[in-house]
């Protein structure tokens, strides 16, 4: 196989024969091909395109590079939840115990802090004791205790994906559908998952930012799903400012905590309850999504999602007490404000901006191996539309140094486009499909 | 300076500030920075290009890559001559003898076969003894006794250029203009060359088939020359069909001998006579052109070009007797023909095929160190428009064995399109710039 061959036909605009994309995701596995061929192809590839068939040939490929898992011995239909990943985007830690509380079945594989979004795998982290790198016997063993897992991809489950996706994250290659699709799809599918849920964020704070690659690459992940025989319903969510109040590591543990117990902020708990309904669905467990929303409000209001979490987080090697109290959360030295620099409505937020500044006060990371901070991060005190005056708190900033917070509240005042009018904030679910 | 901001301001159709692209060539040079970075940011100018601007400065960059030769001890304007390269392009061969016998001085850093197309230094090799890897005090004594040199660009020109080179050889990211431009011109001006006369083919045969392409190329080239305060003038040349006769090392040594002797083909010598004329008017030797394509041909018609060029081969190690005698140049063991399938006239020639099926026989690379046959290639016996009858002869084959030789009649038999009637083919020069 001619490698340069490969990455002219596909710089020229063709399709790639699925014996060619063997043959690259092969090469990359075994380091046969290397690294300088796959980033030039990779780029082609986010220039070009791929067909919907491309696609499915690389996603099957990928899900068939490592382990492909079997979880015949799980009852159920195995469901799970991907978010194509926002700043404040804690859902999953709510919604897998609602959900798994109501019968589904949810073995996770789940991501870290990733370029300006944070990582539902690093907030875990920040509950001590608690680990995300199961082996599988164990991971299967307690998504049977408790109904649901959240692991990280271990080096079985489609390697090939975590080499690319090294390789995309410091060439410029992230934000490429096909790229995306294989990526999200063929590590869930090797984790035996059957049915998937897909939060695609659109908005300001989305990796892919214009509303008509929103839709594009939700329409991509679902149809490629139905090509490899596997039910999916992707949702199209706004990310035009962060989900809920926390930003930042143990504030969004805190924030999961306080949804849990019925006194989370409103949108999380509505979207918890949307993708939980879905979930439910899709698992078969209820067949119209006004009963599934029931039984996921349910779940929550008589303490069952709650009690169904710390039981996990315990099997997970966690902590569970420290959680019952909130005392044994990571908390920042330094509160300091962003205040509003005029008077008027909150009319954008630049959410990336927001990711961004909690990156910089250590919820995330600079480059591969930075270790993060769980304490950092902000609690957004007011949304779009909402009006302030001028000197009005904006965000609180939890901050390690005094540095720190200054330089944080600036960049997050900077954020917040104030005028004299705004327009209504979107729905926060734009579309189904 | 953060290397994925860099690709990603490509990618999404900014420009690069002098400083990246200065941190970019000092981080391949210096090997900071790795070349799965490089290579996905030369796919992105691939796609997006470059302003003229950021070609000039990438230009300038490569060019203080490494060292800048002063010529300031070599009388008068230092000139030279550059093909973007074709099959049969053996131009610099007589070229350089005929011009140098006019009084200019050329201090000519030259390539090898690249792709589907020859190289000067490859073919110039096939003259036994001859030595190409001159250091730069060799290289100034040549210039100064023989009026020209010729020689590769060692690691101390444009070393940047070489490293990328590679890098783009193997990424399917060699048709770039801007790359183009700043890989021509550093190592060009690096040598300390003052004028240059470019040479850009168009068609089947050239790297930019398309017209439009060749066009934009040869815009960029004299743009960004003057840019740099270098006098520049380019012509596009038709690569619709080989130039010559011949094609392979040791048989295009000998249609240069022919084309010193005034026996050469016409296209060829029609050339030598433009591009000589051009470097002599370039180095204010002759002020019109029709006076300098006379002293052109006046020092080849005389036998002051031949024996300018046999002084040079001694100069430069090779053993100027068996060019006399034409005996010592290598010959291949195995002749055989190419013929016509069908009767009528020579519509179309596929020069790409032409370059890759010589490459099959030897005397190109298929890799990076491959040695090269100096003995086998082709004589075409036939030209665009040409009449012929089923069974004519079509190319004479020049082959190291019987299997290579069938494979390339055949190959070469299919590169020709005979059709009924024929457009007559394109003039030889297409424009000037």
């Amino acid at each position: 196989m001619n490698v340069p061959e490969i990455i002219e036909r596909k710089r020229d605009g063709q399709e790639n024969s699925p014996e060619e994309l063997e043959a690259l995701v092969r090469g990359v596995l075994q380091e046969s091909i290397p690294d300088y061929q796959i980033s030039a192809w990779l780029m082609a590839v986010l220039f070009r395109g791929m067909s919907l068939r491309e696609t499915a040939a690389l996603t099957k490929i990928m899900m068939h590079s490592g382990d492909v898992l079997d979880l015949g011995q799980l009852p159920g239909v195995k469901v799970d939840k991907h978010s194509t990943g926002g700043v404040g985007d804690k859902i999953t830690i709510p919604l897998a115990p609602a959900a798994a509380a109501c019968g589904a079945v949810i073995p996770m594989i789940s991501g870290r802090a990733l370029g300006h979004t944070g990582g539902t795998l690093d907030k875990l982290e920040s509950i001590p004791g608690l680990r995300t790198d199961l082996e599988i016997p164990a991971f299967l063993r307690i998504v049977k205790e408790a109904g649901f897992a959240i692991a990280a991809a271990g080096s079985d489950l489609a390697p090939a994906d975590a080499k690319l996706y090294q390789l995309r994250d410091v060439t410029g290659t992230v934000p490429s559908i096909p790229l995306i699709t294989a990526s999200i799809l063929s590590k869930k599918y090797a984790a035996g998952v059957e049915s998937l849920v897909l939060d695609v964020k659109s908005g300001s704070g989305a990796f892919l930012r214009e509303p008509e690659d929103a839709q594009c690459l939700a329409q991509t992940l679902t149809s490629v799903s139905r090509e490899m025989g596997k039910k999916a319903r992707a949702y199209i969510t706004s990310m035009d400012q962060p989900l809920g109040v926390a930003v930042g590591n143990a504030l969004e543990i805190r924030e999961s905590m306080a949804v849990l117990e019925g006194r989370g902020p409103a949108d999380v708990a509505q979207l918890v309850e949307i993708l939980g309904s879905a979930l439910l669905e899709l698992a078969g467990i209820e067949t119209d999504s006004e009963s599934a929303r029931g039984k996921i409000r349910a779940a929550i209001a008589s303490g069952q999602a709650r009690e169904r979490f710390l039981i996990w987080v315990a099997a997970q090697g966690g902590d569970p007490r420290v959680l019952e109290k909130e005392d044994g959360l990571a908390r920042a030295p330094i509160l300091r404000e962003a205040r509003a620099s005029r008077t008027g409505k909150i009319a954008a937020i630049d959410v990336r901006e927001i990711g961004y500044a909690a990156n910089e006060l250590g919820a995330g990371r600079r480059k591969m191996g930075d270790r993060i901070d769980p304490a950092v991060g902000f609690k957004m005190r007011v949304r779009l539309s909402d009006a302030v005056r001028a000197g009005d708190v904006l965000a609180e900033i939890h901050a390690r140094s005094e540095d720190d917070a200054a330089l944080a509240a600036k960049r997050i005042a900077n954020a917040f486009r104030i005028e004299d009018d705004a327009d209504p904030a979107p729905p926060l679910v734009l579309e189904m499909l």
